[in-house]
């Protein structure tokens, strides 16, 4: 990486509260980053800022990739904005008429993974499977190095395998999800849980909004019962991961999003474990790595970038 | 379909006790089944056998393609045989050698998915998974047109799907696989069980050898014990089609196999209504449909060709 390194595209990480964007290449992020509030509420603002930004970055006629979540179809609508709240947004077609660059929409975790897989911690493989640890658990597929996006664009929701018919509530309504059991609200849920119900010696007593982070933020300071609640979530993490390898087979399997980032070094050994007590064949095959991501908060901006490149 | 077809492979069938093959175009097979008993137990036989078969069946110089029980190598090589009982045998190089033909060899599972998505109830598709019932679970996977083998060619091991972790015994020594659930061994253990511990009503009662099989004919003759017991397999079943659904997000659901034949009108509506419940993003999304295989015991062996002829 020198510092005349030239970006092949814009990538546009729209969230829910910030809009984050830099240029890209096969490197990851090319110069500054631009961060801005999310004009949430209101489309036509949003366009504004979307085209202001690519005026600012996107050179003479750099291809743009803008990763948001939700669902997003192959003309480039947001048919469904999780966090933006809107249907049907033709987003995509709308910002290319505005700026008259070849522009790619995509769900904001297809982007992270093709990220990783591109500039990441996915490099050299063809077969990756992540999942990503935050509020919710999400993921992305790739198979022979292309993105699975399915046949509704639905595809890599890896929050919901269901590990457990029956057990614990997940958000979505369903009982038994991995996400119930492996996101940072998950941890938290059960660390109040075991607080309340037991005799636990924990720093965390008597906390008042007990949340996942400040549970990976105790566990690294040594407190024991903590480290339990990670290591617990890290083997429903490696039950979920067993499923995908002996549905796929990938080659590598990512594990990022911002819980993984202080959890990763408690989660990661027990998922590690159960996925290789689990996998179907065990002498006659080697398991997949099981690694923490790379980029971070970046994957999703640098995997749209680089994924707008190659189709413009 | 006219008399005048010409096939454009042969298709092999290798099971631990019959070779069973015919010439294959895309509409399945093309005149009649060669049927023998497979020389399990000695590989030099079984390779005479096989280049028998294709100066039988394959005209002046078609292609071969073999599906077996197993996982197998790129390079055509049975790395290890679930019913040949052999490891490292290199039989696409040999038949190879011994026929001049081009010899494609592929796991039997991924050969009948493949026979189903060209030529069966996967037709017009691109994204398709398929369940196959038996003795176990097996499966398939399609991704945008292509068949997943994994990065070790272990992809497709859907009995193996984690759907209630620490539940049943499965036979891969693991707990709360599908298997342990859907598969005809896993009804037939379960209806055992019910019958020696319950008062339950059935024709099933005294039942010296219950099978799967039994089961099925119950159901099918009207004894509601057993239709309820290919219900409870449905359901499961369901659990694991909508993890998959989850994952993958596949246009359609096939579910073939030899314990499907007779119990899937009992099988299917139930897993249908569970993976409905079960996908996330109910009403934004129109669920697969999950229908039927229709080629049978056939699906291999034209698949195993059709893959011949592509490749060759």
């Amino acid at each position: 990486m020198t510092d005349d390194r030239e970006p092949v595209a814009v990538g546009i990480d729209v969230g829910g509260t910030k809009l984050v964007a830099a240029g890209v290449d096969r490197d990851g992020l090319v110069g500054a980053r631009i961060r801005e509030e999310t004009p949430a509420g209101d489309p036509d603002q949003l366009m504004a800022a979307l085209a202001a930004i690519v005026a600012d970055l996107g050179g003479s006629g750099l291809p743009v990739g803008l990763g948001i979540a939700g669902i997003v179809d192959a003309a480039g609508v947001l048919r469904y904005g999780a966090n933006l709240d809107v249907r049907d947004f033709d987003v995509g077609p709308r910002l290319q008429a505005l700026t008259g660059r070849p522009v790619t929409v995509v769900n904001d975790a297809t982007g992270a993974v093709w990220g990783e897989v591109q500039a990441g911690a996915g490099r050299g493989v063809d077969d990756v499977v992540m999942f990503t640890l935050g509020t919710g658990v999400g993921g992305g597929v790739v198979v022979g190095g292309s993105i699975v996006e399915g046949s509704q664009g639905f595809a890599g929701e890896l929050g919901h395998l269901i590990v457990e018919e029956g057990g614990r509530r997940c958000p979505c309504g369903n009982r038994g999800c991995l996400e119930a059991y492996s996101s940072g609200t998950a941890v938290a849920l059960r660390a109040r849980a075991r607080i309340a119900d037991e005799a636990v010696s924990s720093s965390l007593q008597g906390h008042d909004d007990l949340t996942g982070k400040a549970v990976a933020e105790a566990a690294l300071a040594g407190d024991r019962f903590a480290v339990e609640m990670l290591e617990e979530a890290g083997r429903w993490l490696g039950v979920g991961i067993a499923t995908v390898v002996n549905a796929l087979d990938p080659a590598r399997i990512l594990v990022g999003g911002g819980a993984s980032i202080r959890s990763a070094s408690f989660m990661l050994p027990p998922a590690r474990e159960v996925m290789r007590e689990r996998l179907l064949g065990g002498d006659q095959r080697t398991p997949p790595e099981v690694v923490e991501a790379e980029l971070s908060d970046d994957a999703g901006m640098v995997g749209a970038g680089l994924l707008a490149a190659e189709r413009a």
